[in-house]
């Protein structure tokens, strides 16, 4: 019989990512296509995965690492469906329905953790027990991974929208959080980068002072983040994060609000080691995707 | 042979309570000694163990604990010993070398995680999956319990010592966390409470407005935690928790900052059966490390 193989979705607000694999992660066949609404979207995703299977052979399962917010609890009857998300047409729809056909196990992960994972796998997080992926783009999530499992409460984390400190005489700029105003995405995401310049953080001309106040808030997510979870290394990803000089500026800043208080060698001076940026670019999401499902394809054996 | 028992400490900065108890949890002796130098202190301990258990019986395990910082990696050639502790006298000391005389397993946590585990076998805690435990006292600190494991990364959380958003306007105290000033710690901490007031906080006459101002930095700490890690409930103790009308303050804030996001029917409408004070009261501490014993007891045998 022919190795089962595995079908990786990332989904993304702007598009999906969609991979027919082998379980050691070689690819076979991959595309893009644009996120539009769920009922065309998923027609499309299904079809690519019909038709690579007869190329290729039959799918074991899937795994797919997904914006959200989505119901990532395996208990859950509506594991896998969109919740609150204010994408249009996106609430209530459900991965499972989508990928029914098949009849193989579906395993759904936030796309911050599918990144977690893709980067504790291969990527800058390879040798870490505890790794915190972040991505800083159109939202910001944070997803934790320890010892191959990733952490979550009653749901998946949403560490971008954690209050943070702002100084109205440094930063006017209200933000745009529709919840939260102010919380972390709403003033350091790359909506509210345009919404204050009128331009992404790497165009602008004046960049320097930009860089410095959007990295203020990243640096209090990422002070935060070590002493609610103590993790080997810190890795933020997304296109914000594109910047020149943000990373180093977020290290400087995180390094000052820390004060020395964790005394540790992973905190290596400088903290060039500890916050970095991602190994695996922009496919730390895919690969994550096809881990999930090895881990679903290894669970139903 | 007789049933093996458990030596419990919960180990405090003005305390210790020891106890020894059958695996059952039943006590069967216990005491409290004033914490003074680690030299006497912990020959009072020993002391007490041994000759309590010479009328009750051999002890197969002891369970702690303890104020910190502490390394609480078991793999860790220093597992048990004081690190960068303010305390004078208590860095480099080490439980293990002052119950090493009785032969058995020592498994240690930080006070908070032992009562986070104590609240979440038979206080406040029942029946969740995943539990925060913070302590506001003469420190701030979170333990955070998932099925019956207690959660850390490189090291045990320091939840205390995040940063806050503080209106110097309202607020023109600048924090006496000697490592970040204005941290949470710094702000909200019994002593932050005596320097900006003069008193604790149950005792002030104008009480209402200095509640409310504590209850703003614990709400952002809750919140906080709520997003990074979305606890089934959160439970507050501590001496500054005893102030009249504080968790209702911290309730009504925590319920303002989360802004509706998290929907979940954990979050009840004000927040009253999600963000409680402790069950056991001031036997959390005590009760955790007869708990954590009981593991160790299981672990050797």
């Amino acid at each position: 019989m022919a190795e089962a193989l595995i079908g990786a979705v990332e989904a993304g607000g702007t598009k999906f990512v969609l991979a027919l694999a082998r379980k050691d992660g070689t690819i076979l066949r991959e595309t893009r296509i644009p996120t539009r609404d769920p009922r065309e979207t998923f027609a499309e995703m299904a079809d690519f995965f019909r038709t690579a299977s007869a190329s290729h052979g039959p799918i074991g399962a899937f795994g797919v690492a997904s914006f959200g917010p989505i119901d990532i609890d395996p208990a859950s009857p509506t594991y896998g469906t969109f919740t609150a998300t204010p994408k249009p047409g996106w609430q209530g729809a459900r991965f499972h329905d989508a990928l029914g056909e098949f009849g193989v196990p579906v395993r759904i992960e936030t796309d911050v953790n599918g990144a977690a994972m893709g980067e504790w796998l291969a990527g800058a997080g390879r040798g870490c027990r505890t790794l915190a992926y972040t991505t800083v783009g159109t939202g910001i999530g944070t997803g934790v991974v320890t010892a191959g499992t990733q952490l979550a409460g009653f749901s998946h984390y949403e560490a971008g929208h954690i209050p943070v400190r702002r100084d109205p005489a440094r930063d006017p700029f209200g933000g745009c959080c529709p919840f939260h105003g102010d919380c972390l995405e709403g003033l350091a995401a790359g909506p509210a980068i345009v919404a204050r310049w009128g331009d992404s953080l790497d165009k602008l001309e004046a960049r320097e002072t930009a860089v410095e106040l959007v990295a203020s808030y990243i640096a209090q997510h990422a002070a935060t983040l070590v002493l609610m979870h103590m993790p080997d290394r810190l890795i933020y990803g997304g296109g914000v994060m594109h910047a020149p000089g943000l990373i180093a500026a977020v290290r400087r800043q995180a390094e000052v609000l820390l004060g020395g208080y964790v005394a540790n060698e992973r905190l290596d001076p400088g903290l060039e080691r500890y916050i970095v940026l991602p190994g695996l670019g922009d496919d730390a999401g895919i690969t994550g995707a096809i881990a999930l499902g090895r881990q679903a394809l290894d669970a139903s054996a």
